[in-house]
C-alpha cells in the first residue's frame, strides 16, 4: 500500500492534493442544486455534498465554501429560502458537470447548457426537468465551520417527486433502476447498479 | 411521478419513512469506523454519511443521531481523540452491514464478524485489514444540530494507505478499481464501475 503521512499530504501539489483528499471519503451523492435570484435570475450548479441528516422531520444537508467559490446558490438560498435537488441521470452527466464552472450570478446555467428549468406546484424556484428524482427544499438553519470556513446548511424537504418505478413497497428508492449517478472525487461519474439488500440487522 | 407533499411524508408509517428519505439523497459514501476504548475494547460500525469538508487542511465529517443509537463509536473517539475510516469492499459486504446491529459496548464487532483488526505505524486504534483504502483520523470539533439533535463531527486526516493500483497520476483514487461499495438508502449496496471522467469546467 501507498502511504500518505500527514505532512506527506501538505506538501503534495495543488491538483494532486485535491484530487486525492476528494476521492478518498468514498462515493458522493451527484446533484444539482436548483435556485433563483429574488431579480429572478435561475441558477442549477452541480452538488456532490448532500447528506441525510434526519427522517423526522425530512431534513438534508450539504456543504459550501464560502471563499473559493461564487456562491451563486447560497445567496439565491439566503434571498429565497427556497432551493430543489435534482438527481442527475445518466443522460446528462455531461451538462450536470459543467454547472461547475465559474459563471457570473448573471448568467443562468440553464442558458448555457441543455439543462431546462421546471416550475411544479407553485414552487417559486425552479427544478431540472426530466430529473428522475426531485426535491423541493426549504432553509432550515447553517453551521459555520470554525475549522475551515465552510458552512453546512441544513434544509427541510417540502416535497419529493419520483419516478414511478424506483419505488419499492418498503419505501425504498432504487436509484439504480433511475440510472442515477454517482460522484468519485472532483470529476469522476459512474451509474452504480444495485447488488444487493441485507435488510435491519440485530446481534446475533 | 410520484408527489410526496410535506404531510404525506409526515403521515407515512415509520419503516416507509426512513426508507424513503434515506435513500433520496443520493449514493452515500460505504465506511466502516474503527475505535477502542479507554479500556481496550475494539469497535467497527458501518457509516454512510462520510462527507468531504476540506482539502488544505485535510478534513473529513460525519453525522451520529445521539439519541437513537448506541454512541460506542463517539464515545470512544471523545476518549481516545483518534478513528479510523476504512472502505468496504465487495468481498465483506455483509459483515460490513452486520456492524450496524446494536452491540452493547463491552462486544466487539470484530468478535462477532470475519472483519480483523489491524495496527499501523503506532496509530493507537484500529484500522479493518485488507480494506483497499485506510484513513488514519484525529478529532478536531463537533457541531450540535439544533433541528434534529444529530452531531456533525470533524476530523483531520492524519494518514492515507491505499492500495497502489488506485491511485492515478493526479492523484484521483480510482474507487472502481478497488471494488468499493456505495450505499443506497438503509441496506442497499452496488459496486459501481467508473464511467467517465470530465475535468476541471471552465465557462464556455
Amino acid at each position: 500500500m501507498t502511504h500518505y503521512s500527514e505532512q506527506d499530504i501538505q506538501e503534495l501539489n495543488h491538483i494532486f492534493k485535491i484530487n486525492l483528499i476528494n476521492s478518498c471519503s468514498g462515493y458522493k451523492s451527484a446533484n444539482l442544486i436548483g435556485t433563483k435570484s429574488k431579480s429572478g435570475i435561475e441558477n442549477v450548479a452541480v452538488f456532490s455534498s448532500i447528506t441525510h441528516i434526519g427522517s423526522s422531520p425530512a431534513m438534508l444537508g450539504f456543504f459550501l465554501r464560502p471563499t473559493t467559490v461564487l456562491r451563486n446558490t447560497y445567496n439565491n438560498i439566503k434571498e429565497t429560502g427556497l432551493y430543489t435537488i435534482n438527481h442527475i441521470h445518466e443522460s446528462i452527466l455531461e451538462d450536470a458537470h459543467h454547472t461547475s464552472a465559474k459563471y457570473d450570478a448573471s448568467i443562468s446555467e440553464f442558458d448555457v447548457t441543455n439543462l431546462k428549468s421546471e416550475y411544479k406546484n407553485d414552487f417559486l424556484v425552479p427544478f431540472v426537468k426530466d430529473a428522475p428524482l426531485q426535491l423541493a427544499m426549504e432553509y432550515v438553519e447553517e453551521y459555520h465551520i470554525n475549522a475551515n470556513n465552510t458552512i453546512l446548511l441544513i434544509g427541510k424537504i417540502k416535497g419529493i417527486y419520483i419516478n414511478n418505478n424506483l419505488i419499492e413497497k418498503d419505501g425504498f428508492i432504487n436509484l439504480s433502476k433511475g440510472k442515477i449517478a454517482t460522484i468519485n472525487g472532483l470529476d469522476g461519474y459512474a451509474i452504480p447498479k444495485l447488488q444487493t439488500r441485507f435488510g435491519y440487522q440485530r446481534p446475533k
